[in-house]
């Protein structure tokens, strides 16, 4: 269980880094979307490994195969099986994962799970699983681009100690992708290219931060308690492979203001447009968009394979040692960036679907009209 | 939509702060679990308005009724109905709501979203629907206790700068009601008390974090993918009112740390148990539980009422100010101390209960005994 | 589990036959639906025993009380709690039932499932427990009458041999609450009057058919595949106590015909309105709606309390026998009428606000326009 | 939506008729279950079209390809997704489809809903569709008869007013297998062959009833109220194309008993095992199994494609005759058996992990033991 996110727009994914295949259904994309083989492929090559230098080089061509739900470029309403076949393998790197455990992956606790596990790069644990996650969010944009103008964009806010200033209200996707790091600060980026590259060089590994937004968000989607629209995207955020921590608009430095300091007054222009003069909230109230953009963070830790040699334990649970080999990713960071837009996505296109359920039987309310009825 | 929790441990709330009743209904708790109402009724009183001087005077009894589910002290199998009465309402205090959004709290949310609203006290998105998730917590440590002995424990970690040392490991519930703030270090429990009651005086607000542990989990728990355990833990804490962030294990300062620094080593003691040396994953790899604590932080903004007149709009969309009234928390952090618990035991419920059908048709095995099957 | 029915419009059901209250919680019900607990009110009397001499004698006033999601007479959008407590449970004619299972009823499947039963009045298993359906019902039934004109109308159709004959066009609430029977056929109501009242007499009981149609109902409603309309309606029918058989359309007696009789021709008036010149589809077609009224029927089978002795175990699993005492129904059928109308309501809101998220990202089509997108 | 079944036992099935593939995901599967592709491409050769003079000449191999969530033979417990490629599509055959819409099919109910279809052979509404379903069965009958003994048979009831005679507790599936037909009983089975073939001489097509067995279920398996065994069977066999009705136990026949006649008395032998002395109930009380075999039966109507030349409308909603074509099944009934073996297999095995995760905190209790606890 476990690989099913959302309610109406509902994605299942599959598949085992060193099996057949990965891929995704979707279940719930409305009708009449217009959707290609390439604009999802797009998406596929962002998260691809051997793209840069800086990431693993593992050879995937990762060509997508649409197997259901789309007739001459238009999906049907029914459920879109999207497929990926795994070709660049080489189990044997992995031989002797089978009999010890890697620190800080995922094998102890799948085979304490199950009693079994695919030890073979990581199985349904590696971060191969998120092929489906990343072709399933290329529909999700699509959708959000298409039907209420939504554009998401995330990039590296930091790796290790290296910070970039980013403008979450302007920086656009051309300016991520300009860089192998998929930093849009270029001084930053260099920076953290120098990092990673030393970090790879020395066999260790760095983690950082993902910062992402979500521009073009009406007012209104998220339901109120446990479905709020920040639970929802913290929940899809701490799902991705290796992130540790999630902040939505002041986040952890939040704490340190006071409340008259933290407060987003509210404006309207003649209009009668309100929008909030500062957005510490992240543009969401009670778990409800207002309006603003939407703003998060997600930290990812430092890639768990390193190249040193490090204590663990056999399967057999006697203690031995353990030396990193494979091709794995110094820095998870500049591919994290199509994932982190991916969950985003997936989870914003099931909120607009929810809340076109709540709406479905009441008239909208336009600024300027006559006030909405107040209870009570 | 959007007031149900879990997929086998299920909770659904209901109830409007200024309403006739809060409350919740547990479907899924398993039979025969000694309960009583005075267990549930501890945890409300934890999470009381008018409890010490620190927090809001409502004076609410908050006395849960046990409607459904138990029987002579013992859960049915069936739906347990837990009702509070809302007694202290004072809806004249919320006058001016009517036709003003308070900057940073939920009304103008709402409106956008229904276009109707319980205006009195905050309606549904009122820190007092919290009341039904504290009841079923109760309900859910209960069960944790009983049947993995479990414990979930709380405390304020900072209110704005002021940061108390903590050791997850040790720290007890006893501990952490010792002082009015919930905070175990009483050094910087004294201190932020002194914070908070200036604060109240200035008519303004401060947030803080509070920390959480959860001991004795077993290994297994979790759901690969999409529910894995700290992704349900982030969905839970931030679907909390007023919660800005998540961590789990390092964290955000886990990204400053180098691979081979943030790893946790396993080790192995002679009768084969396996443990970590460290504990950066904060008890979870790859969404599943290892055996070792599980911990995390959630980040909670300074309270949005504040005595200050601040700029916000009407509900035609006019510019206006308003000026907080009301009886409220200058400092929500004591207070969410039992709802992290609560939370925190509702999604461990949940996971228990759904690792159980995962290996319902799998022996358990032993360490010592010959080793579990590998997939190749 | 299992008391959660519902994927938008979502109902979950608790309480006790004895036990101090029975209700539901609502979630989902969109905003600014006018209700009144009268109207509530209105439906559980229908349901309520002692409203005829044909059925039990149990008096309860079934007062139900809105908890909350409901303000100066119109929902919130937020969960609907209403309550009914307990009155008048006699435990004492049950003390028997403690010892001893009750054929045909389901004790003895409770002590299996949960090694406790709430055994006094069939506690969870009895049909007490449709109160909260009942009451969940008259809110579904106001929301899709308000907005889509649909109207939900069941009777008695067969008592045993004696079958009523009744125009699933025509027939109305009024002419089938105008018989105690709740049979819209005057003479076949009758004949059902002197069959239950022998019976009765007798401390026998007897079952039957309920007929239902839902009018009114737009085209595509209801998902493919799982989720077919007609699915959903056999699985609430098939929850109701004592259901044991479901029929659309043409049901079994369809199996007899060809299908060049079975087939339901298209028809289009001039102003291109689409019709079915027959309904043995019963208003779906693969699972969703075609604009024509759906028609069904369910089995009740007799009442499990007889008065007659009869063979059966002990809790301690040693054979006994049982005189059936307390109050019951001799015959069902009258009080299922409400509750089927309630379920099918259920079903029918619930698919009202899923086809809506579907349709909520397309243009509606209307005929006479230019044809609607046809794949290849 | 709606292409996802089962709670804990989960299927989510994909593909258009004439699309690239159909299949399914199955995400819940426990593992360390032995399972090779083998055993599924079994139950798809039962399903498959071509394989009898009676069914469609349709000619597919149905190759099934096993993409993840196995290895080596066993399963890992994570997903696993199914694939079989369509191959012998003959879109030509479908061209007037493409205009017009067959009476009784689903085409002018999917255009309805979503303003689009895949034309070409029924897309998703084509009973090519339970592919997937079949495919899932497969793995979740072997689930069944390992690790709880439960065997799932069914077989054709009736073709038309052609009747077998079948005792549910004894007959086989080598019975069933032993003619194209797939009805147990010789004589029945060569009548209703006859007619089978007369039928589609004359371009018609027959309807009829399946009967279906599980034996070997413990007790305790159902959930109370909505996802009663018998609900949750209920919809999963209406969910199956051209099914129109349903019973369990007694059915609609159950009636015209009264009580004293319906009741099934309990018995209990000298080890105190309890079993019932007649299965009216039809294997299950309450919802909850109690250890008899579970008996049902569903109607299935007669195949919509019928050769004679029909009324009906165009897409654009003008009046025009349509005349079959293609090649289809005279009577669905022969292959309907293994789509129903695997309905209520999926249901079964779903039921089994629930009950597991409600029993999983309580000692199981055996017979001559003390006996369970009993509230109030």
């Amino acid at each position: 269980m476990g690989s099913t996110f959302g309610e109406l727009f509902r994605v299942t994914t599959f598949g085992e880094s060193h099996g057949p295949a990965v891929g995704c259904v979707i279940d719930g994309c409305p009708p009449q979307l217009p959707i290609s083989a390439e604009e999802i492929q797009k998406e596929l090559d962002r998260r691809r490994p051997g793209q840069s230098r800086i990431v693993t080089q593992r050879q995937e061509a990762d060509q997508v195969e649409v197997l259901s739900g789309v007739l001459d470029g238009e999906t049907l309403g029914t459920p879109i099986a999207l497929l990926v076949r795994n070709k660049d393998q080489r189990s044997r790197d992995y031989d002797e994962m089978r009999e010890k455990y890697r620190p800080s992956h995922a094998d102890y606790a799948y085979d304490q799970k199950y009693g079994i596990r695919a030890w073979s790069g990581g199985g349904r644990a590696s971060a191969r699983e998120t092929v489906g996650r990343v072709a399933a969010g290329a529909v999700a944009k699509k959708l959000l681009a298409t039907h209420w103008g939504v554009e998401v964009v995330a990039w590296v806010a930091t790796v290790q100690r290296v910070t970039a200033t980013v403008d979450p209200l302007s920086v656009t996707q051309e300016e991520v992708e300009a860089h192998v790091t998929r930093c849009p600060d270029p001084a930053a980026a260099d920076e953290m290219l120098a990092l990673i590259e030393a970090v790879r060089k020395e066999g260790d590994s760095v983690g950082g931060v993902v910062g992402c937004v979500a521009r073009g968000v009406p007012p209104g989607w998220g339901e109120p308690v446990f479905d709020k629209m920040e639970a929802d995207l913290a929940r899809a955020l701490l799902s991705l492979p290796a992130s540790k921590g999630f902040e939505i608009g002041s986040g952890f430095a939040g704490t340190l203001l006071r409340g008259s300091e933290h407060n987003d007054p509210y404006q309207a222009d003649p209009d009668r447009r309100v929008s909030l003069s500062s957005n510490r909230s992240g543009g969401v109230q009670g778990g409800i968009t207002v309006g603003e953009p939407i703003t998060l963070r997600a930290a990812f830790k430092p890639v768990a394979t390193v190249l040193a040699e490090q204590s663990t334990v056999t399967t057999r649970h006697e203690p031995t040692t353990l030396k990193g080999r494979g091709r794995h990713d110094p820095c998870v960071l500049p591919r994290a960036v199509p994932m982190v837009e991916a969950m985003v996505a997936l989870v914003l296109a099931d909120h607009a679907l929810r809340h076109a359920a709540v709406r479905s039987t009441v008239e909208p309310w336009e600024p300027g009209t006559p006030v909405p009825r107040t209870g009570c």
